[in-house]
């Protein structure tokens, strides 16, 4: 990875922003400049990257000029706006919002699941949703060799997806809770100290939400199967970092017995099995040992004896990291080593 | 209800026994006399009962004379031990743990789902597991019109199901970290405040946990059918008071609309529908809205398209009431009732 290259990140100061100014610095990136970009309340401040200080610009027309990967975590409305005038202006683009996810023509990359999506992009590459990106990490190595009919799965996601006023509301709360005090509730609809809240973005005339229907239609648009169901239950749990997901999978060929679908699930890029319960042992994943990790933590792995090939487990990541910021950074890693960045434009 | 029962609570100084004498309070039973038991050590100490002091007995040989029902929450090993002892003393027992409940000839009872089970008891009446409870009673309506074929839940667990300590130790966490304080860990293997735990009971050699196959079990003996396939994962998650539960069901007939759906989840005897998240609407079931209540709460009903009879639905309830101490209080006011305390011995 020789080349080097000037990085931009949208929404620097942000919580998904600043965990990709974290994993950029960790990236195998030669960064010739850096750029971090912001609302224009935030323009002016400074951040440093890799020792070094810079100064936040504000995200407008002309300001994207030089940089050749810009990673946007801004939102989807900023992205709608943004995302094309950086583009025209010379960049290539991986946006975490859902904006473009769906967009035919604009590849949605997992590197472990389908690096060679990232090949085809025309100055857009959408990052998945962060409860998709783990789940699809965790199914891929079953994918390949069994084929997944339909998966039920159901979330127990952290606050940290929402961003820094949620992470500060959880903190408030509990803070609240120690000093005897009333529970402020401003960032969720309800008290998420304490609590589970079934509702995770939008409702839909279904009764689904969007977060829901991310995790279904991202799934088949990355595997690139329009066959493979996803049934999803999306859940806001009191917890900073780590979504953790309950998933059944159904597959179309027989399934081996446990410790072979361990080793399977080993060999998968990006995995780490953490899963031994005999004799006393209690070793599985969980949201508090996934801070800052770009793997996807896989337990709890059984058979389910209530369908032909069916296979339950518990799986485990950073919300901010693989789920968002370093799968970001990975894509841009990807494309500099590939020399993809000017991508089939 | 006009007959007068003398009642017993064993157990009456932990969290459910002091919640079964809540329940009790506020129930129809004409209590005559009232019976507070526990261990040695909390022997001597005072309980309120509507209002009157009782002085709390040792539970052992010779302290259930004169006790016509006692509603036990002692765990399984006192139960082994005390509840024939009781029984012999000429008590009818209603058994919060999961001693007996898969025994057969002792029937495991939830009001609403099959009372006429109670009156066919010799002694023994089980009280089934809390995330079983909320779980049959919400199904209940469904199995009876459409007869379930499967089920995969996932649940979400409140700490005071393992008693007062891990009431103390999540509120004891939320203070230290409140305070900056170093978290301490002794009721759990690992820090619950801020994580979630894949983990209820004992493991078994098939990977799943003893508190998972209890839901397996239990509803295929509640319902007194055999053929209902359950695959479970329980998780326990940083909440007090209230175990959320996401349920997928796959029915052997064709399934109705939405409306249709809410409409027979409400006809269901103990079941609230709190379900409108239309136009903006965000009303679902939660944890923190259940506390002290007996009914079973049912939200984001909707359909699974990705099997042919699906539906998908979020159902709690408080975990001390509907699934431990009103369950068996409700168990007792049936026997006065029907007149079943002695039961069919």
């Amino acid at each position: 990875m020789a080349k080097q290259v000037v990085m931009g990140v949208v929404g620097a100061m942000g919580a998904v922003g600043t965990r990709m100014i974290q994993c950029l610095e960790a990236s195998k990136i030669d960064v010739k400049d850096f750029v971090p970009l912001d609302i224009a309340a935030n323009a002016g401040k400074k951040v440093t990257f890799r020792g070094k200080e810079y100064t936040v610009k504000e995200a407008k027309e002309g300001n994207f000029k030089g940089i050749d990967i810009a990673m946007f975590s801004a939102g989807g409305a900023a992205s709608e706006v943004l995302a094309p005038i950086a583009v025209k202006e010379g960049c290539t683009v991986i946006d975490n919002s859902s904006q473009w996810r769906m967009t035919e023509g604009i590849p949605l990359v997992v590197p472990e699941v389908n690096p060679q999506a990232a090949a085809t992009h025309k100055g857009i590459i959408a990052n998945p949703n962060c409860s998709t990106i783990q789940m699809v990490v965790a199914l891929k190595p079953i994918h390949d060799r069994f084929k997944i009919k339909r998966v039920v799965v159901s979330t127990y996601q952290a606050v940290s997806g929402t961003g820094f006023k949620a992470i500060q509301e959880l903190e408030n709360q509990a803070k609240q809770f120690a000093a005897g005090e009333k529970i402020e509730v401003n960032v969720y609809p309800y008290q998420i100290l304490f609590n589970c809240i079934p509702h995770i973005d939008v409702f839909l005339e279904t009764g689904y939400t969007k977060e829901e229907m991310k995790m279904v239609n991202e799934t088949k648009k990355i595997f690139g199967d329009n066959t493979i169901d996803v049934c999803p239950t999306a859940v806001r749990v009191p917890v900073f970092r780590g979504h953790s997901e309950s998933i059944n999978v159904e597959t179309e060929k027989e399934l081996p017995g446990i410790e072979e679908l361990k080793e399977i699930f080993a060999s998968g890029e990006g995995i780490v099995v953490v899963d031994d319960v005999k004799d006393g042992k209690l070793v599985y994943p969980m949201a508090i040992d996934c801070k800052d990790k770009g793997d996807t933590f896989v337990g709890r792995i059984r058979r389910d004896p209530t369908v032909k090939n069916g296979l339950n487990f518990w799986c485990v990541a950073d919300n901010l990291s693989k789920g968002a910021a370093y799968n970001a950074t990975q894509i841009a890693e990807l494309l500099v080593e590939k020399d993809w960045i000017k991508g089939a434009q």
